[in-house]
């Protein structure tokens, strides 16, 4: 049983859900002119959803969730905010999971309210309706239970942040910081239940090692937690 | 033999060619902190080279290349310029393929001076070298023999395009106008001497009974080539 209940998203399911929410866009009858990626996380199911309808126009917006320590709760903000002439195009703004929704349904009163579009929708590969403020237009997969999904796009940095928390946690519990490269790996099936395959743990323990939360003991090839 | 010499890109690839691709860039000692996608065949190389490299920052770009029948050349154009706040950054200019680059050296050369950034690079997964007019800054894979690489946003795309071949062609040769579906699939894995699986030449079908290229004959279960 692992610890952290975690899907490993697979490129095919990627395809196959960017597919099946293009299926629902062409069926509710809305035609895209413009399809617009949330940055960081609708870039990849923006681009096939393109493919899949038929779409040359694709641009992006980055919006993000921003946690006020001062304030009571989160809101979402625009990076980069710029202006489009999306005057009488039909616009679909894409993402990849939505969970309270605050950053797509920033970024849909955005264009509506920036662009001069005819009409703003929105859509998401999945949505986490127990949690959510705001319902996609359109959504291919409901997710009602907790469960972090590891999507290809986000591999490397959730990787290491796996690894990094096997690794205090282990220490907090034990005392152990020294792990082996196999044990990196093993540790890591056990705890979350999925396998990323040898290129990322290798790059992730890299970047443990840059950012300086493990060291290399190359004598003894063991990674130790800096604590 | 195929007719047409075609790689299918697998995701597997993909991920590869952006990792080893972030690789160089990091190698160089160029420490991003924007990375712009080309709009659209730069989206899913950017997105993972920013979790390859831990660049947060993410917008895009499109450009694209317009052919004028009036012209002897051709030319790019930027669809959808706009101005974003660089100032003092690193940005890394990213895209799938490069031709003859001009796409892409209009992308770098308008974010250069219009966004006021610090320095900006040029990266691309591959670079077809024959047909260069201009290299980009960091490349994965050269390219020196042309084969049509088709990647997996482009599928649905290239799929029904290279059906529309195979049956124009079929009929020019032999008056051939009908096809059973898998007639179709035998006839594209001949020509092409790839199987991009049942989903895509189901969606490609559909797309050229949409745009009025084939006719489904549903009593016979016969796509017709319309003439």
């Amino acid at each position: 049983m692992p610890r952290v209940k975690t899907h490993l998203v697979t490129w095919d399911e990627v395809v196959d859900w960017s597919r099946n929410l293009a299926r629902l866009v062409r069926e509710s009858g809305f035609r895209p002119d413009l399809v617009v990626a949330v940055s960081r996380g609708g870039f990849v199911p923006a681009r096939l959803v393109c493919d899949f309808l038929g779409v040359e126009n694709l641009a992006s917006i980055q919006s993000q969730h921003w946690t006020e320590a001062a304030k009571a709760g989160e809101r979402a903000i625009l990076k980069y905010p710029y202006r489009l002439d999306a005057s009488g195009l039909n616009v679909l703004v894409v993402d990849d999971i939505v969970d309270t929704g605050e950053t797509l349904r920033l970024a849909r009163d955005y264009v509506r309210d920036n662009w001069g579009p005819r009409e703003v929708k929105t859509a998401a590969l999945q949505w986490i309706s127990p949690v959510a403020k705001y319902r996609p237009d359109y959504y291919y997969l409901e997710v009602k239970e907790w469960v972090w999904f590891q999507y290809p796009w986000t591999r490397l940095e959730d990787t290491y942040q796996f690894i990094k928390r096997m690794m205090s946690e282990a220490y907090r519990e034990t005392g152990r910081r020294e792990w082996g490269f196999s044990e990196v790996v093993e540790g890591f099936r056990e705890w979350y239940g999925i396998d990323v395959g040898e290129a990322y743990y290798r790059e992730a323990l890299r970047v443990l090692v840059e950012k300086g939360v493990v060291d290399y003991d190359a004598a003894r090839d063991r990674y130790v937690l800096r604590v």
